[in-house]
């Protein structure tokens, strides 16, 4: 009765698809599969199909070089068929989130068998999460079995940008029970091009890397804030009044150019947090990072406040520094760098991968920096410009916040 | 060099997709394009595929008849190929939230060129929103320009179930304002089987939903609390310790058997709730909705707490009336309804689909409340056991509530 009960909510709902096929006894292919070898296999039900491929970081990248600019470019490999079923066996994975898709007679098609997927920016991914042990990669962007942290997507005017604007949250666990009173350190982590105020609680996993690093008591308990930085628009696509239009990673998106910047406009969102939660203030609890053009937004933010931020971190950062032909321009860089580090921040933390395309700028930037005597801490990992370093630059650099 | 710079920034991320072929110059297709006559063009850019069709809500369901169970199967249409692209338009659509996918050689694909999706247990759609006017049905689970409530993914302790649990909560535009000391009625609505705490805020629409009544003046502002239904589980899939499961419409999807129910154990989160935020309580104050097996839970739960929902909605719901041979089952049923009812609920509320699968229980559930004199209101439409009803639902009844 109760499978019969099953059969027929199922065959009442509007839109079929695989549930529906599963439980009225139709094929799924178990896909992704983690073998006790470490490697993984790739399966997908396509009998009709003539070629059946899988690009994404499950396969190894292939590298090249455009000018002086080294990359990874995607690589993508021929799933072989068998009785219908297409299939496709890894290398051993190491722990890690990667992402991947199909692609199905030339489109793109997300596992019908793997219901976790991203999107980041225009572009849907499915991820699976590889851990061996505790405390590897995997493990760290796993949910857990710790104490978690609220997530809230909530509003904040900003007069600067003359937006209302959506701002995710991340609230340590323990913060909201009734009767504490404890205020925290609060880490403003931004993101790249195209992105928005999902894209960290997202493919970043932000809330799970911050649940795990600190129930294992190597962060210390603090507010999360993971803005929105596209100034000229309000949220994340389909989150605002624009509708439901296509994002890209043009930053303007097609919408009227911002009143001002991400970096200008930055004091509006640490007005409403500093008013809306129980914050610690000054330098040694207040932290910036981002990724790419966040980085870039972090670098620009840093410096235009300075002795607000304890703790800078540039992770694969858009930066430059002005040319010394430019006087004028070159003159004000230095004195707001001089600013900046006069006022003794505790961290100035860069990090970038030896194949990033951002990695000349970068060390444009470091050797301002050495000839200046500023001093900054670095670390170079191996990849590219890819979420998988960042994830681990803002692991690392949580630990060393508020310390 | 912008754009120099952005080919350069997409091809160094780690997966390949629409938005880098996009930004390189592919092709990609304008779908779904909603046409000025209020027909909806589909299309999918496939010149290597066979045969591309598509299946949703978007086209009329095909009625059918299972014995005595009247039901609404979902259709397939062909999309035509001109020049490698696939197309298909519908009829003229009225205002709604659309969901669709296609099916390219047999193998359901998400539209690439829609970045819109939800996933409704373990089946992921596109959707769409069509809208004509003000205030239709379009238009309120659209993101308007209008104050918009914060939405929160919170974690409370279930001592009942022995979990701690992930629930979401919207809380109305205004209620964190740094001085507001105002307290707010509850509206509780509950997910069907399979879904989870991030069913009505998705596909249900909820926060746009309150967000638009709310600013209209046809809803009070309110508390509304979307727990999670699956009380062997703490929370939707891969966002609790169990990992990156495959979840499913049965129950327990694998899990071992719960505890207690969510009927039996609503008081923690109702505990949770009313220690946590600013809350009014008392019948007045407190609704209890829900949908299918979360119809089933809020039937349940008014029942076991006489007095403590003043507004009790049952949509489309799992609910079954015992028969009066079992005395002993029976006369428990009647003096549980006579408790609940002599405390005299403001509404009790009843909505069905007239080919909703649950309807003969429901009318069964009605014949006992008029031979027993106890009042309830009663909304009956057109269409099955669909979300489309669902929103419809939760639009009517918390404009009934706290009045």
């Amino acid at each position: 009765m109760k499978k019969f009960f099953l059969v027929i909510a199922a065959m009442a709902l509007g839109v079929s698809a695989m549930a529906q096929q599963s439980l009225m006894g139709g094929q799924t292919a178990k896909s992704p599969e983690i073998n006790p070898d470490g490697t993984v296999t790739f399966r997908l039900i396509a009998p009709k199909a003539r070629k059946v491929q899988l690009t994404g970081d499950v396969i190894p990248p292939i590298s090249s070089q455009m000018g002086n600019i080294r990359m990874d470019m995607p690589a993508t490999v021929d799933l072989v068929e068998k009785d219908g079923v297409w299939e496709y066996t890894t290398d051993v994975l190491e722990p890690e989130l990667y992402s991947y898709v199909f692609k199905v007679d030339g489109v793109t098609t997300l596992d019908p068998s793997n219901i976790y997927m991203f999107r980041d920016v225009a572009t849907w991914s499915n991820i699976l999460i590889v851990t061996k042990d505790k405390g590897d990669k995997g493990d760290l962007y796993s949910v857990n079995k710790v104490p978690h942290g609220d997530v809230s997507k909530v509003w904040y005017d900003s007069p600067a940008l003359g937006l209302n604007r959506r701002l995710t949250v991340y609230t340590p666990a323990g913060y909201d029970a009734p009767k504490n009173k404890t205020k925290y350190p609060v880490l403003y982590v931004l993101h790249g091009a195209g992105g928005d105020e999902d894209a960290w609680p997202n493919l970043g996993r932000a809330a799970q890397i911050l649940d795990n690093l600190i129930a294992a008591g190597k962060v210390k308990p603090c507010i999360m804030v993971m803005p929105n930085g596209n100034p000229n628009t309000s949220a994340a696509p389909g989150e605002w009044s624009a509708g439901m239009y296509v994002t890209s990673m043009s930053g303007g998106a097609g919408f009227p150019p911002a009143k001002t910047g991400i970096p200008e406009s930055f004091g509006d969102i640490m007005k409403y947090v500093e008013s809306h939660y129980r914050v610690l203030t000054g330098p040694a609890n207040t932290a910036i990072c981002g990724l790419s053009m966040g980085g870039g937004h972090s670098y620009q933010t840093s410096l235009l406040n300075p002795g607000k931020f304890g703790y800078i971190g540039l992770f694969s950062a858009a930066v430059s520094v002005p040319s010394a032909d430019n006087q004028a321009q070159y003159s004000e860089f230095q004195s707001k760098m001089k600013a900046m580090f006069n006022a003794k921040p505790k961290l100035y933390y860069i990090a970038i991968g030896e194949t990033d395309f951002l990695y000349s700028a970068n060390e444009g930037l470091r050797k301002y920096l050495d000839q200046n005597g500023f001093p900054y801490e670095y670390r170079e990992t191996s990849g590219g410009h890819i979420w998988r370093n960042w994830r681990m630059y803002l692991t690392e650099f949580a630990q060393k916040a508020f310390k």
